[in-house]
């Protein structure tokens, strides 16, 4: 089946309003400072043996998230190299998580060091408590703790994405100005949070077919995929919830995020996707604050986006911006 | 999938004209009249015991439909109730009967009686032998009698459900000037006709998520349910009998109803209701004569609407309305 | 689709070994005991009115679970019933919760009380914080806490459950050698494990279509439903988590539970049951110790069972037992 | 998806016993004696030119059925042609009817007469107002007048489909002696009933991947199509209806039919029939009286069969059998 | 799922602007030009006898298509017929050949001959190599050679359907200047190339439910069958390959066959066509420069359209413009 | 849904005979013996900066495949490395190609030559101009030549895979003395096949989930995917073309491949693969002739099969028969 959302010329010029929280900078400024208040120790175990691996390095790294907790992430550099790396940060799409080292190999190749960030509760290396009662109404993450934005699961979450750009300058051989961050669907929603949330310090950043953006059009029009759950928890509560429901999730939009980042930032999209509906990619984009952004366009593509064709043009317009790693 | 409809304020707008049959409300008196005239004696047999209940008094009773036949409904009240009650009686969704009395025990809980209206051929009390020949085309009751309004299968269901009505008066301890008829999907648009054809002797009408309104468009946008069974038989048929079929139609449509009813009405509506399009649904209720009509919006519910939720709101919308019974 | 599992002569010969962890009634006897040192305490409030109820009364309950945590239960009985009434305790069928106490008027309307038990974590009223992280690596519940037996969501459910028997005797008017427990699916496979746990505390026990039975058979033959969660599980983690998921999982099998159970019996399972196959709920039975036990057979039913025509059954089959309320 | 039934060495073995009706022979013989009380009168009005047709004749033919009742039929013939013909009865598949004469243009090509046999209430020709109260309880023709075989939709099409044979006689150009009867599906079900009902009326009979032989194994066994509208009724009513129902589907049933016929035969099969599983096929096969029969199989074939493939094979056999027409 | 296009009104105002290439014209010259340099000769088997057929003489012909390459085709006739009779050529829908003769029976019953044409690759008895390196990187025939107009599988399908016109002047008995062009779905996008490819060499055309029209709109709004092909191509190529395919494509496109053609044309469309698309079938209607054009709307048809009764509509329109054989 | 097949034990017991053509070991000596002698000539063309990667060199490889054709190919290596290193051949699944580089990073970043072999017609860079006719009557490969060995798809592809092998040969850098040869799905059947016919030219094969191993089965028992396509030719063709269909596909079996391979080999099979059904992949490994195998079981996997575990386990496997890469 081909969904067709809003023709391109449309989407270019959709610019919705959305609510924003009263207290939306204080809330995250809040948030941050209290898991920064934990301290920055980061854990660092070197695994290339066990891995079986020969020309990178990888690194088993537990740097300190939310509520000071251990958060999972691979860290993979070329073996050998020594100067400080430009680094790639890289988030983890809708119900995964870190996975295995093996699974990560392009950004090293290319001689960046990149450090995978492992999804709380969705991965298996970083478990996630729950606030207030843990309880989740509908199968998933999208309402787990959807009571206030105190206690919502994303909250957690992208504070430990956060946290992840923080542990950058806590390990050796790195160059805390040239962070990068990225990832697919919700990993892109987290990468334009974090773009959002840490002004300057990080210097691009590349939400590929990103998710987490306008929940309100992606309720009503997407056909499948984790804005669904929103739709399947409401359908139950729609009466007394519906406002309640969006207010907090408003404090997790990527449009608000969107409206307070600058980085360089490349976001892509599939015109025909059910899951990140082309609409709310583009409300997110074109609320972007930063001059130098870019919208790479795969007109026919679904939730796949560019598939394999998407890291080497993402590398290539970093390439373009003077990342490149001096090896 | 999230089917999408036109937004909510192009739905509060929605007000299509529909064709209404020369001699609507003639068929409608004569039809009517012929019943009636087989007169109003009602057989009541008390079966409470016989299925193990002690809190509600049931009985099974017959009372003259279409052609005088015997139409089968479980009238229940509260044990030992004495004043004239209010009644609610309910008509089926599609394709139900009234099945057992222990699966409706919640308005006599309340303090009303009910009485629950079995749907002819669709249930298994009630038989329908069919006019004219008999014959379906397609499977189902809407194409069963299609050629002309005297043979249609409604005709004959709709008639039977306003002879519910009548019925009441025959009824000892309930009170006649105290009548609701209400029900969902089908039940709901049977509910919506029985305002329309009895003027004054219903006190207030709930159609909970009907069907039975505007045919052509039900037909056009619905993406399944029984709507689908006009689509199929027209898929076959459609140049020669597309217009005769919505002719037939028309006489039994909830927008012509509508036209007609003044009780207080308390529609309700699913938003993503794939079955009866929310514009079928709203372009009823735009036409509704009566002053004292809402509409319960569930804002992300299918053709569930608002599953359990809806009878304490139909509740509490009658006892807003002084019925409330006194026991 | 017709899922075809063994003949039904077949069925009823179906026994199969299950592992038995060797400190299985240890385990239960120490989780129980945990349990109960929390104390009696039962809040109770009455709410009849709030729900516009006259025929029944209707309690919110509160009563001491798993942890001492509050479990939410509703308590409807005949209003102004007087002697000690026998009581059914209900338990809700896979994420579901207690709902509302208008869905609930069966067992009232028959003379009894009825206790209806809200499930941690999947209804709205009982929070289920989870043990452990409380991460759960798949979306539901079977693999909540699958890491232990300690962990896992079960313990703290059927330990809820069995609360729920204890709390019957802290509730006035209530008899407390005349206690019933139910449940539907995994309400059924929850009764089950009470009967197990509980010995001579139930009167009777009946365990509709169950679930949480033969957790290896049914991973393996199920074509839908909760059992696939254990599949998606597995599929990850397949070769080191195989033996552990199921050691963990056998602690909560219902065969473990029936071979413990004696109170009489009244199973039912639909022999085209794709959700919980026919195997899985006659592997359960065929070891049931007690000797009054009976299997009502649904032979072309899917999990819908014997639908509205269940608890008709089920009442009678009391009635014969001589379970009838005095009123 | 494949669905695999019996292998073919077990299909070839394969002959289940079936209960047959004490009164089946009566049974028929009363239904049949009643129907030819109306009188053999035959409606022929030559339609050709209306249908702009040049090489075939074609009358619209109504002859007496069940009751009296005219049914329709097409009668195409080779034009010009003047010696008697032999003639091939078709009937149609589940929910079709004789369509249009264009769509049957095979058999008179080939030099041969057709009959082409409308199905009451299938198609639009013949209308079928039903017996006894005439309602059905689950969508489709399968449950019309399941209450017994005296009401049992199927006793008026058979009647039907023999009377079609009677007719051949009272049409001029016809040879008596050279009558095949055959159909797809349902069709094929028919006239293997009419073989088997007629004796040496008919010289061959070709039931084409055969519908309505074992009723008990086609519900345990079919996945798709109308064997399963007895699913779907005995899922509501299994406990109290299921011995009844297949009591009086058992006058309707290929095998008892097949063990009464003697004709020559040419069956086919799909070894991959969802609708009509290939044991279903072998049981009326096997079980078939007359000596020279023979079974198509198409082995990777679904309901389909063998498509285009099938007339020309059926043809050839009948050919082979000296069945050629004269012209 | 009942698929909506534009409504009526907006679909016979539909006339969208489609690129056309400049050497248009030149390309489909030059192709024929060196097809027809092959010569004309034309292979014919009488095979009446083989397939039992007495009222139609039936030839296997090979006639010379695109490259010289044979090409098959049954020619049907009424037997014995001598004048020379208007010819309908008929092409296949998509994945289709030309099957058996004896599923071809309509028009010479009528009184036509019919040159049933065989589609290259598609069918049974005409291969295709394939241009340049022969490769489809999708499944299907859309992307066959889509590097270039040259390669491209439809510049030969197109080469051969012209040639099947050539190629009834070679047959004896036929008559050249009443040859009519018609198809279904792929063969009415065929027959609209032909017409609009050789001018007055064609009398009539008539393009039922065509393919091949407008492929841009067709992939952006189809939902299934064919154009989804494209769909899935550009998935994986879509920012390189998007204006270059499109430009292929452009050469086979039904508008620009449209805006050439002059014969008298019957279109149809379906307007519930998930595979062909309303808006598809009008843009090309829309275009066409005959003034004799009419279309047959079904309205609630899907891609099956008329089914039945298109041909005697067909029929009945070429009767009206004077193409009846004098038999 | 849950296919299941065999237990486990069964599966382990299950060995198969299959008819081996009389003529196999020539055919494939011949095949082979025609394709070498158009010579040994390799291009390679570094490539490495035009992707961007730094810690593996890329080179763009064409070896002589088939009638001598250019078959492209990715060679990876650790950048800087001297030694010769061991190779591992990867053959790609079922419609995929060699894809980009960068989508094959694991083998050489654990010390290992890869080199990725496109498969003819299903990748962008190796096209595939069929043999005889070239025609495919079904979509897909699977029938794509299926009139004769000679012609077949897989003869071509399977021939390309051996030449791949004799190509290490001429690739500087790489120790043709350890050649591990893998692939999953279409792969691992390609590398079952080289192992079995290029003797002690390879040193292991890892054929993970493969495909292409006893047709037979595993058209009548797989649920999706290729062998699929069997069905739907068979389906049309299924009289005539079922055994020399099969006679075809024998040359192409990997039990026959199996037979006669007797490198150190290391399956692996999902037991609820529903593309690839464990029976066949038991039937090729049961009849696997040496005596080094070894099977991974992921037990509740399907078609994904071990994921992201297989290549640390493969790796694992390798290095314990000393095929380490010395640095």
């Amino acid at each position: 089946m081909t969904p067709t959302d809003l023709g391109l010329d449309e989407l270019q010029a959709y610019r919705p309003e959305l609510p924003e929280p009263q207290d939306f900078d204080e809330f995250w400024q809040r948030t941050l400072a209290e898991a920064r208040a934990h301290g920055d120790a980061v854990k660092v175990e070197r695994v290339t043996a066990q891995w079986g691996l020969h020309t990178v390095e990888v690194d088993d790294v537990r740097f300190p998230g939310w509520n000071g907790e251990p958060v999972a992430a691979w860290l993979l550099r070329p073996r050998g190299a020594t100067g400080p790396l430009p680094v790639v940060v890289t988030y983890i799409g809708y119900c995964g998580g870190r996975g295995r080292p093996t699974e990560h190999l392009f950004w090293s190749a290319a001689g960046f060091a990149e450090l995978v960030v492992d999804s709380r509760g969705q991965g298996r290396d970083t478990p996630d408590r729950g606030e207030g009662d843990g309880t989740q109404w509908v199968e998933g993450f999208m309402t787990k703790g959807i009571d206030s934005p105190e206690n919502h699961y994303h909250r957690r979450l992208i504070t430990d994405c956060v946290r992840a750009v923080d542990a950058v300058g806590q390990l050796p051989g790195l160059d805390p100005d040239r962070v990068v961050v990225t990832g697919g669907s919700q990993g892109g929603g987290l990468a334009l949070a974090v773009a959002g949330l840490t002004g300057d310090k990080v210097s691009a950043v590349m939400p590929d077919v990103p998710f987490l953006c306008h929940f309100r059009e992606g309720a009503r029009t997407s056909l499948d995929g984790p804005y669904q759950e929103i739709v399947k928890y409401l359908r139950w509560h729609s009466q007394d919830r519906m406002e309640p429901t969006f207010e907090t999730l408003d404090y997790f939009d990527g449009i608000n995020f969107a409206k307070r980042a600058t980085a360089p930032a490349l976001f892509s999209v599939g015109l025909m996707d059910p899951v990140c509906p082309p609409r709310t990619v583009y409300a997110a984009f074109n609320h972007y604050a930063g001059e130098d952004r870019a919208m790479t366009v795969w007109p026919f593509a679904d939730h796949g986006g560019g598939c394999g064709a998407n890291p080497p043009a993402q590398l290539s317009w970093l390439l373009d911006r003077g990342s490149a790693p001096e090896l």
